[in-house]
């Protein structure tokens, strides 16, 4: 059995050079509203989900990326309603959410 | 199949407070030679090996720590030489380093 039940990373990398990077979409804080909301839902912790900030994951042309372990699914997503749907759908209930699939 | 082989996440986090956190242990200069070490071994990208930074991963008393995905296996480590052997036994050979695993 894993630590976390689900552990997620948000790239949240900024580069400088004006080159394709997660966090020119604002990944921080689309993190701390996952972070929030799982929170919320009581699904934070050990046994449960943990929404962790990562470095660059090397995928920065198909960002801003999620990856969801131990499945390995990686995710794009536009706004909080597609973080919602991933969280909605695959956190809590199981099932991948093939539309925002990378 | 996942988009790594090993996805690996050093804990780089470092607290202001003085409480107990990963950098107090040069996390992230370990990372960079865990790094550098799998390039220079030809295991880095799709399908190999991804040496990543994360944020804070909640198992602070136990650090410096490292998760290593899609497996779920966590490790702390104290030098250098325990990187080598992290990554000669479970990213070269598969085989877990139990002595490392917390």
């Amino acid at each position: 059995m894993s630590y976390y039940r689900y552990h997620v990373f948000f790239c949240t990398n900024q580069r400088e050079d004006g080159s394709a990077c997660c966090q020119n979409f604002n990944a921080r804080e689309t993190r701390n509203y996952a972070k929030d909301r799982i929170k919320t839902l009581g699904l934070a912790g050990k046994g449960g989900v943990r929404i962790n900030i990562a470095g660059c994951m090397d995928r920065c042309s198909q960002g801003p990326i999620i990856a969801v372990y131990p499945e390995g699914i990686w995710y794009t997503y536009v706004d909080n309603d597609d973080i919602d749907e991933i969280i909605e759908e695959h956190l809590v209930n199981g099932r991948i959410v093939e539309r925002l699939v990378i």
